[in-house]
């Protein structure tokens, strides 16, 4: 059952760990298939060599319980559970502990916009939430961190299509895609970006200044909606 | 038809990927045959592993029209289309968002000369472009980007050979070269000056001092021009 | 005699060469076996790729001298028999010279807890050790940096389980584990935290702030001790 | 005619290239053979994958022409033959434009000794010259770097030995070694040693200090000399 989910979730996952960017048994991917009403998601503390489409856990999006599988799920399941019932339209969900993006959350500040390199790939800088509160890390701590993304991207006016990146307070980055694949390519760029921005600032002399709207306008809609006009038909 | 261009061309650009300066499908190579008035580039979005000298896409230097190809060319081929145009002695253009030569680009900074690696390189700053307008980018926003970097070439009595790179405000750098191999190659060793020179600013105390003249100079042009003695005859 | 525990350590090592986090002839890697009142480290001086579980030496824990092998022990051999000495639930050392956590051992600082990368691998910071005294360098150096590891512990109520690493001050770190594994693990986690712990520094505005105890003790309790609940049973 | 020294020479240019340590065809080594009254150094501008044994250029220590050789010799060989000339005692010299060493050389500051990494590898700060004047540039360039160089170590009480990097002001650093091997190993190190301290002087608060004296000499003489005690006999 569920054969090709398991398969682009299981190859998902480990092309994220051979981008660097889940060392050890760190960082999980998911994906849903909102059809049969369930998503794939890697098992919790499994070396990434040792994962098969197999191994993949299948949780159910009607209560979160485990439909399939022979491991515990990612501890971080409860989060995905959260996101997935919350965004309609999301397809797949990357966790990771990238150093750069990890910085900016541990900094408790949003990746400000400052080039191209950002906006062809986010419409808006990428949020940082507000910090969980002790009740909300002490009672259901997973589901709670879902919350308030969701919370975040509801009272910004945001979405997880034009924003599909989202950084933890303290913690570090939950990423969005069209496909499990998609969400894996978003956050490598992601890392990239940070990188990029902890360094720019590292240059300006004077003010910070983020990139103009009208360039981030140009850049996202180069590549993303019903005008884009980059890569092949 | 054009086979040695676009062998030339495809080789260049999997080298650029190589070398980690073009993630994904990011970056792009082309490089011009002024006799038969055409040049050739990497095509758009498609993964560089898949990339064969048949899926270059070439281009008229009349009119930058697709004389050639399968696929779209690169979606920054009016940026090269104007390079060419404007630069008569150009031979080749590579076009990265490498991670330091953008952070310089998105602090709206020229790179400053601080030691005889910049020199071997460039007899010059790395310069930065004003900012496009926003008419400029709402407009024909790629070929904007190339008049944009000419306008700043000739208002500042540069030249695309002793100035092999510059860098477009908030976006990245572009970069030049004798063949499309020594393009890349320049496009590598900005991005080593890049790195350079802002872990220079970092170890400054007091102000921060460029490279004597003299110095640069020497540098220059042991490895530059008529009486180069850098290398074998 | 002791084949288990040589290969068990010889293996260690190679990791640790292998992750990167020991170039050339630096760092080493022991376990002890207590039941055996010994431990087996590293040659001293020997490249990795010339590693063989043959050529691992065993030290006695009754007085440190060397029971069985071919080579001079690890020049720092003296510090790991003090540390299994004065603590009896340690079973393996790592020592490094990696780069970010020994920029923190230079600078005489601790690490501070600033995210749940940190809180998922040390419930505390990680500490720095005081300066050896010119008495203490110049008399049973290697032995007194045992001593004043383990001053440090006890002075300040720490435990090697809770607090797997530690800096000696203007030199570098030590790590401990349940096995000569899970100790080059937590030699490897410790880079990332240092290396994050910069960032996070580069990027505060204002008053650097550590993560809410609530959730350090959250995450830290999710991956240790008798209620975790990551990974499988 | 010198085969064995060729070979070294050769093997340790192409170790100096995988180490990272020289992209392209910059950086070079030499060894000497003062028995012969030559030196061994590396083809100018030759790629590091096509250097043979036989590639390699023989000089002559009398008066610093070819002896044997189908290639140019390095453009820095003057530098090389003055340092020869200069210190009676020294076997081999690397030259590389390592970008953390560079950055400090550009900053036109030495290399603090900040812990005991820096002491395991030099006695002393790796100093940096004074710039060179427009006279000594536009003069025999090459060959006053290398009196340069000299003069610094005069005037400073220095020597090769226990000082076995230099860096050159506005230019990168020159690397001396007992064997080229031992050499390229010291440029390795320098590197290291270079990035942990700009990241040393980041994280310390209020005035950097550098290491005590007492623990660099215990460091430096563990290794060095004849009470020497790391590594096998």
């Amino acid at each position: 059952m569920f054969e090709s989910l398991k398969i682009e979730v299981c190859k998902a996952n480990k092309e994220l760990h051979s981008l660097g960017l889940a060392p050890f048994t760190w960082g999980n991917v998911s994906a849903v298939d909102r059809a049969n009403r369930v998503f794939a998601i890697k098992p919790s503390g499994v070396p990434y060599d040792e994962l098969t489409p197999e191994s993949m856990v299948i949780i159910s999006l009607e209560d979160g319980s485990v439909v399939e599988g022979d491991y515990n799920p990612s501890s971080d399941t409860p989060t995905h559970y959260v996101l997935y019932k919350e965004f309609g339209e999301l397809n797949a969900v990357v966790h990771t502990h990238s150093v750069n993006a990890s910085a900016f959350a541990q900094a408790n500040r949003d990746i400000p916009p400052y080039g191209t390199t950002h906006a062809d790939f986010s419409y808006t800088g990428v949020p940082c939430t507000r910090p969980l509160t002790a009740e909300e890390v002490n009672g259901k701590y997973e589901y709670n961190t879902g919350v308030v993304i969701a919370e975040h991207y509801k009272s910004n006016g945001l979405d997880v299509s034009s924003t599909p990146a989202v950084l933890v307070s303290s913690h570090a980055p939950f990423v969005f895609g069209k496909s499990a694949h998609d969400a894996v390519h978003n956050a490598a760029v992601l890392e990239i970006v940070a990188e990029m921005a902890m360094k720019t600032e590292q240059l300006f002399k004077g003010e910070c200044k983020t990139i103009p709207g009208y360039l981030s306008d140009k850049h996202y809609f180069r590549k993303h909606g019903k005008d884009a006009y980059y890569g092949q038909k």
